[in-house]
């Protein structure tokens, strides 16, 4: 544990287990890095709209997301719905973070 | 539009929030191809389970990854609420996956 990976054999000692384990690991923790940056960049879109006067909200941009997440998804072999969920998804917490921050 | 980004200049033209924007959109494709390995991953758990007769439910080790994804979103400045609900976003999905495989 002391990576910071999980048990390197599954609960019931299974090899072949822990190596699927092991790339799930790595997979979570390269998204959740890439998600901090993108969550950091969104954070800078607040900051430089607020100082330039730019609407908050912007519609067109959020079709033109979900349709090219739709398209992306399709063509990694995911379910089109998936993608438009995981983006809405992070939308939800990118107005949440924009929420506090006001608050703040 | 032809390698897949979306505008060039925001709607209005700002070529700062463009760059943002481009930004975003290559972070969500690299995600969105993560996730579709982390699938792919999944489903291969699932049929080595299904194979050697293992249960395909293991509480300690969703509770393991749990408090893994919290430290790891509270190390990149993320709120650890973000992380677990990040968790229970994908596993929800890997269920659907998984359900559709039965049912196929």
């Amino acid at each position: 544990m002391a990576d910071g990976h999980l048990a390197e054999t599954g609960g019931n000692g299974d090899a072949v287990l822990a190596g699927y384990r092991r790339s799930i690991d790595n997979i979570d923790a390269a998204i959740i890095h890439m998600l901090a940056e993108r969550f950091r960049i969104t954070k800078a879109v607040g900051l430089h709209k607020a100082h330039n006067a730019l609407p908050p909200a912007d519609p067109g941009r959020e079709e033109a997301q979900i349709a090219r997440l739709r398209a992306l998804a399709a063509s990694a072999d995911l379910d089109p719905e998936f993608g438009e969920k995981f983006l809405r998804f992070i939308i939800d917490e990118v107005i949440r973070h924009h929420e506090r921050a006001r608050g703040a």
